[in-house]
């Protein structure tokens, strides 16, 4: 006795999904089979459309539905700066801020030599690249603050640094709102070390 | 600045469904990207193929994709014995201990004044009517073991036996491999008003 071939399938669908585990599965196709046939049937489309139209940007790699991307060819943007971050979604989150107004790159990850993962994996080899044929002087660095976005920001260094441009990486530091009580050592020494003069 | 707009409407197809919040959502849509065309065409088809195909038997209100499903319509079941339970999901569940051999009757949920589901908006007039029309001989309740379960239970039992039918509701008591240091009063006492002769 099981789930009708059907159910089977669709529960097998959604655990193709990382982080998603048997019971949330199923609680999923549960739901969706509660809804309307055409609602079903929009979100499919909704599926299929989004995969259709959304690609990488051949400059920047982030997500873009035409090629290059909306920031790659805005005149307005600083054209020899470039941010690099781990994945598409960092490029909204440093949009937000309003603050940024150079260029990106899309690493899509971080180095992971466990992992199997090196320069070639990531969009590293564009990257140096971009900064050798297009007059970039400076690349900010903004990858993860954890043992693989240090090690991705110390490559990089060493690999842009020689061609003569600057390289930095975002400030590290309390939280606006935080509180120096509950800071972790870590981050209170990295705190420290990005200490400014008043 | 936001996502492409195909972007956006896909992580809300994920926010519709139960317990996804706007990062699992975003993540979701991530990965659902990464994927070839193929592969989400194929995981569209599914959903919609699963929607079309299945549907909740007419006689015990559980996933089938044929209707009566397997079990109401073979005969080798006991025909006078009915387990009620919530979800279709339970019907899975019970089969697995290989032990019931009757028919089910799926409430899809539990009476709970608070949220407005009274007897009507559950499967509980199709239970009634079944167990009057078919000369069924006993209802196992094995309805879940809180509030609404339990208050379920009660209902269906003032509602049932004065039709003449024993009403009975499937055991409380330690799991099995359980240990009674850890277990918690509630199920102990439970447990205790379950004894047997041995």
């Amino acid at each position: 006795m099981s789930y009708p071939p059907a159910l089977e399938e669709l529960i097998e669908v959604f655990r193709l999904f990382p982080g998603i585990g048997a019971k949330t599965a199923q609680r999923l196709s549960f739901f969706l089979l509660s809804q309307s046939s055409e609602e079903v049937e929009q979100m499919a489309r909704t599926m299929v459309y989004a995969k259709r139209r959304i690609s990488y940007c051949s400059e920047c790699a982030s997500f873009t539905e035409k090629d290059p991307c909306n920031i790659c060819t805005d005149p307005k943007r600083e054209q020899e700066v470039i941010c690099v971050v781990q994945f598409p979604r960092d490029v909204l989150v440093l949009e937000k801020t309003g603050q940024y107004r150079g260029l990106y790159h899309v690493l899509h990850g971080a180095l992971s030599p466990i992992d199997g993962i090196g320069p070639e994996e990531l969009k590293i080899p564009q990257l140096k690249k971009k900064v050798e044929e297009k007059g970039i002087k400076e690349v900010v660095i903004a990858t993860n603050p954890n043992v693989e976005g240090d090690a991705t920001a110390s490559y990089l260094s060493r690999l842009i640094k020689p061609l003569g441009v600057r390289v930095t990486r975002i400030g590290f530091g309390l939280p606006v709102g935080g509180d120096l009580e509950y800071a972790d050592e870590l981050t209170l020494g990295r705190a420290l070390d990005g200490r400014m003069d008043l």
